[in-house]
């Protein structure tokens, strides 16, 4: 199988440099990958040389190969994400993506600042072809995982961004994550065609005439409830709906740990119960998922989160490379090809054969 | 103490009439309120007979009175709320709504189409003048509850109305829930006051300029954890909000069931925390609440939730009867009064007193 060299951010992120460097080296050696980091050489040294111990015993050849290229800066959250890119272009992000363009690594993480990774994929990297705009999609863990698209990225979008949201959502979900023929829910408040706004009444028509497994309208008290596997809606909206499925997540984690630390019968009780206490906690963790990608960008970028911590970027690496080797962008280049000549055809009536030649 | 009578659509919800008329009297007993119900007076009288078994040692002092009111027809989910009120003029919404514009009762309640109370309130009742748009405020019970403005009206609004639906849920905190210079947070997907769209943009440069307290930008992962005792928001983002939280509860009591039905051992352990569970699962009951206000309305009108059981409507008799004698009425016709003169001494600079003896 193909090596996949995946490409670090390693300066960006709450838990940065430490927990990005310790968790890109475990998922490398886990899930067989190389890697390339890019950040301040020393201090990667340092944790790389810290860290390496842990795998004295590893054989050879599951250990990965890798590389380190030299940033000067940082992006910040304060950072202006319009202008950041070219202004800051000795900062780890900067030149990761800039290495990624130029094909020195398969796919590219970074835990930094959402809003200059998805700048710089869009003017470095570029859309894929008929992509009018990229989208956040994350991987949401409850009763089922499922696509969130868009997860932020696009706070004002048209009806058609939604579909294309909703066609690039559902390769991901066949491709990387191996559901078949994926359930295609748009985000509304309430299940009829004519619920929500504009927004919503046309994307529903639009998502309606597709040949994907459109379901229909979603409530939102349904998400956790297996209604879809791949959840569409505009980035305010799908925002709204990540942090507070994580809020409710963390509010219950907290609520559980008072009922069983009430005193000392509760606390027998816990540790009667621990073996399913910890598969609940496990089932509900979005870092099993990795991070957010973005879908419509010609390589392969994942946001991971803020806070990752070193277990969160190992299981970003897995996602990384099954995103790289997954053939989802080559699928989505040529869907997106497709869809081009269908609306050519609609144009140029009859002529259909000919465009698609000269194409 | 004054006694309020409570007009309850008895025939509305997905458990009516039953469910309704038993919680409405077992909540008119406790709280101590009159009642006006409206609907089939034969299939009513059948249910209080059977229900008043139930009070027969109480004191005849404790005992409402009660009064019903007859309707021929029921508007259904599947009315167009938009012309149910002018075509279904003898449906129980529709004579219930009549009944407390014409003082009959003090508030009413319906678990009934929400668009259509909606409608039936406006077009009947009136808004409180200087109110643009009534709105839904939802009470929200997790670690502590807040008022969730608006959370399903109006899908499309205006940055001026988010400013009222912050005035009116400021005063429903304080005068209904006893909560002290309310905290009031602008739901968004960011803290930085340049987040969301245009909308909250323009929203937040309004709600800075008040005399609210305040709080800012709330992401929706702090709703659960205390962030604000008013969180306001458009009716769309309101829904799908309020649902989603609603569909993690629900999700978390499944999962906390699995994990202590999955054998004897854990079995055991739910009999130890048997008492913390049930705390817990008060403490995020919403029917403990009540329903939903129409804020902005000129009389207090509640909308149950659609599967209100007999307790939530018992809760919703109190909220109604707290929401009625509380003041908030009254003291939202003055605010807006006082808004009114503000604006017009901006137009009219150095003329306020006259205008304001004029008015």
């Amino acid at each position: 199988m193909t090596k996949a060299r995946i490409i670090v951010d390693a300066m960006s992120g709450d838990n940065a440099p430490k927990a990005i460097i310790e968790g890109a080296l475990s998922g490398a050696v886990e899930y067989g990958t190389d890697l390339l980091l890019v950040g301040n050489p020393e201090i990667i040294k340092l944790i790389l040389e810290s860290e390496a111990k842990k795998y004295q015993s590893s054989p050879m050849d599951t250990l990965p190969d890798i590389i380190i290229k030299e940033s000067q800066s940082v992006v910040t959250m304060e950072d202006d994400p319009s202008i950041v890119i070219k202004k800051k272009t000795d900062s780890s992000l900067a030149i990761a993506t800039k290495l990624l363009k130029e094909g020195a690594g398969d796919a590219l993480i970074s835990a930094g600042n959402t809003g200059a990774i998805f700048t710089a994929a869009t003017l470095v990297l570029r859309r894929i072809k008929g992509v009018r705009r990229a989208a956040l999609a994350a991987i949401v863990p409850l009763d089922n995982p499922f696509v969130l698209i868009d997860s932020g990225a696009n706070t004002d979008v048209q009806p058609e961004m939604l579909e294309q949201f909703a066609h690039m959502g559902a390769f991901y979900a066949e491709r990387v994550m191996g559901i078949k023929s994926p359930r295609i829910g748009l985000i509304n408040n309430g299940v009829e065609s004519h619920k929500g706004t504009e927004l919503q009444q046309d994307a529903y028509k639009l998502l309606k005439k597709t040949d994907l497994n459109f379901v229909g309208n979603i409530e939102s008290r349904e998400l956790p409830a297996n209604a879809c596997d791949v959840a569409v809606c505009d980035g305010f909206t799908g925002n709204i709906a990540l942090k507070l499925i994580e809020g409710m997540a963390s509010f219950m984690s907290r609520k559980i740990k008072q009922l069983f630390y009430s005193n000392s019968v509760t606390k027998f009780a816990a540790v009667l119960t621990q073996k399913q206490l910890d598969e609940l906690k496990r089932s509900m963790d979005h870092r099993e998922h990795g991070g957010a990608v973005l879908l419509g960008i010609s390589k392969p970028v994942i946001k991971a989160h803020g806070s990752s911590d070193a277990y969160s970027i190992s299981r970003t690496i897995k996602q990384a490379a099954d995103y790289a080797l997954g053939g989802v962008i080559d699928a989505l280049n040529d869907e997106f090809t497709k869809k081009k000549f269908t609306r050519i055809r609609g144009l140029f009536d009859g002529k259909e054969e000919i465009r698609k030649d000269e194409a």
